[in-house]
């Protein structure tokens, strides 16, 4: 199973003011570990939209236990949940980098289509990209 | 059962490349969403807050449904899920004002917590808050 | 001279830790601002770049006075400095509601481009626009 | 004088429709770049705001030269412009990683304050942050 670990320093813009990163950021921070995930599997997502295959958000959760801070690195750890014919889920895990401890865990379901967001069989469409996915889960 | 419909028309700095609303930012919209709803109940989150009560978001998740985009105006609705001693479940749907068209759906549970992120129960510390909430559900 | 005034309630999400609406935050207004401005001229920018026109920022500033505070509704007024031939200015003032105090005042510079991002020529390209931003000025 | 790179790789959350990123997201870049220029100095933003000192943004400008696009790096290279006793500007240039060529510049302004907001004489009430100041303008 791959997994691919991306390190994000909290930004100022990204706090609100209970002090600590305001919730919805999270996503924007699970969209950086996806980019990293994909670029490491060696095919970016630029990559992928380039060739007309977009991967929209279906549905998102995200279950907040300890408070990220402003300026504390946290490591984004991605990894497929579920891969099937258009869909694909992935899995996050935010860890506050110097000691490993769980802040947030969340996924995503996206699907696999194209600039008209019609779905795409990315078996069909794509062979290489569906190779390295199945193998990466 | 209380609901509440806020209007939100679309900004452009809320849109990305896919020429749609970016999925993140329906966390920034459902948060418009409950503000309005407390506000309606009769008591502002912003009096909660200034009373020491705040409301982090300890879990959340949206599903999507047809894109949201840039300056076309949608509604959205918001309810309470689910009310208990120490946690209070929020509901929204997001629609497309002109013909009420589902874009989105989805959920945030609080937990009520003082200054330290201590839990509070609501029901002795606010008897008031916690009248409105029951009766809105 | 024409004016417009928005009004936009701020966002928690638009807060930073310091307690109050984070700086980069109120160009995000001033969008709302222009948007608002092109809507009530009777053209609305959306309109405008279905056309095929669109209006990229080139220059934008901010002066900040006092703090704007999470829910206590502000009023964006937007007027028009400067109009050339593939060029306008717009002026922005950040007013607080209840005292119209000044909050911030900024400006923004853009370009009439197309979609390759070619200078258009406003004036010949669309006329009637044109018209009706030199009367706003 | 001391000058900091920070690289930025553009996230999908600041493009816009219009295919590039947001224009005010540029401030959120810089803050990024201003963020690390105070850790390279050896005195991180974080450490001087524990400390009590704030340094709340009094203006800011951009001026935008080419587009930056999303998971395409950039550089933001960041230096003192001046130093006051009360305010300090900073500059920010933007470049594309790639090949250097620059995309955008500001500066912003900032006053040195305490945590009711009141100027804060940075030379006396904390010499060393102004001795590193000085010595890298």
């Amino acid at each position: 199973m791959h997994s691919c670990e991306a390190e994000i320093r909290p930004r100022y813009a990204e706090t609100d003011q209970m002090g600590v990163i305001y919730h919805g950021n999270y996503f924007t921070w699970f969209e950086v570990g996806r980019s990293e995930f994909f670029r490491t599997l060696g095919y970016s997502y630029k990559q992928l939209e380039d060739e007309g295959i977009i991967l929209p958000v279906v549905e998102c959760k995200c279950k907040y236990i300890k408070s990220a801070k402003y300026d504390v690195p946290v490591i984004v750890r991605t990894t497929i949940e579920e891969l099937k014919g258009v869909r694909i889920t992935l899995k996050y895990e935010v860890l506050r980098k110097e000691d490993r401890e769980l802040l947030a865990k969340g996924t995503t379901l996206h699907a696999f289509v194209d600039k008209e967001l019609k779905p795409v069989k990315i078996k069909r469409v794509n062979p290489q990209i569906w190779e390295m996915l199945s193998a990466a889960r």
